[in-house]
């Protein structure tokens, strides 16, 4: 039987698992049914909190392609994406989001996700403005630059 | 006169944007009025969609300090983080986020942040559930580890 995407993706969950990576989450990207990036939470291997599955499989995507623009790819998750990967899926432009787990159940192991989009939802109110001049300067700057993008 | 964090974070956002690097953001994380990090957007060097200033400057931290932990530390950045620099910030236990711009000002200079607010909210909404049995296995065989970790 030839192995789904989401298949693809908890193989590579078991791999960080049993190698000691980090948690139990996998994600591949898939363009016109072909498998282009893949990826695994490797937290603990690289010592870097961003590298969360799905983080994983964009830049292994966006590597192997030469372009940080995915349009017209999904993404396939084992487990819900957490606020910033769900942003990141969202800035590399996926189409479709397929998830295994959902946040509960990620919760169900002690990966107590809860507390994170509580979290967020307060530290969006803990922003301290500063220097907002100067830093408004710097867009000014910005926006006469010849050529610019936005992305 | 000694420059601030928020100084130092400008002045990433101006080396990245005068050498093509990617938008006008820079940002640098501080621990005891020491910075230990620093990141500008690198989207277009990188071709990668996740290189915002501050995820930058979080891995360079990380790799500075040897840990996936930044506790204790506080993120300057020049523009109000994105949702997935957010959650980024938070995976990362920092603690003060202090900021120069906020989303309307990056709205000005032509960074549309809006949309992709709007869009967030509507994509947590579009997750497609898949395989969910076979990725809670996957969850049961990480629980029976010993000596996991979770973050």
């Amino acid at each position: 039987m030839k192995k789904s995407p989401m298949d693809a993706a908890i193989q590579e969950a078991e791999y960080g698992m049993e190698n000691g990576h980090g948690g139990p989450f996998g994600a591949v990207v898939v363009r016109d049914g072909k498998i282009i990036g893949r990826g695994h939470n490797r937290v603990l291997l690289y010592r870097d909190p961003t590298c969360h599955g799905e983080i994983e499989a964009i830049r292994d995507a966006c590597r192997k392609t030469g372009t940080h623009s995915l349009e017209g790819t999904d993404i396939y998750t084992t487990s819900e994406p957490c606020p910033m990967c769900l942003g990141a899926i969202l800035w590399a432009g996926i189409r479709n989001i397929y998830i295994g787990c959902n946040r509960e159940d990620a919760e169900d192991i002690g990966f107590r996700d809860r507390v994170f989009y509580d979290t967020m939802n307060q530290m969006a109110y803990r922003l301290i403005p500063l220097q907002r001049e100067d830093c408004l300067a710097l867009f000014a700057r910005y926006k006469a630059l010849p050529g610019r993008e936005t992305y």
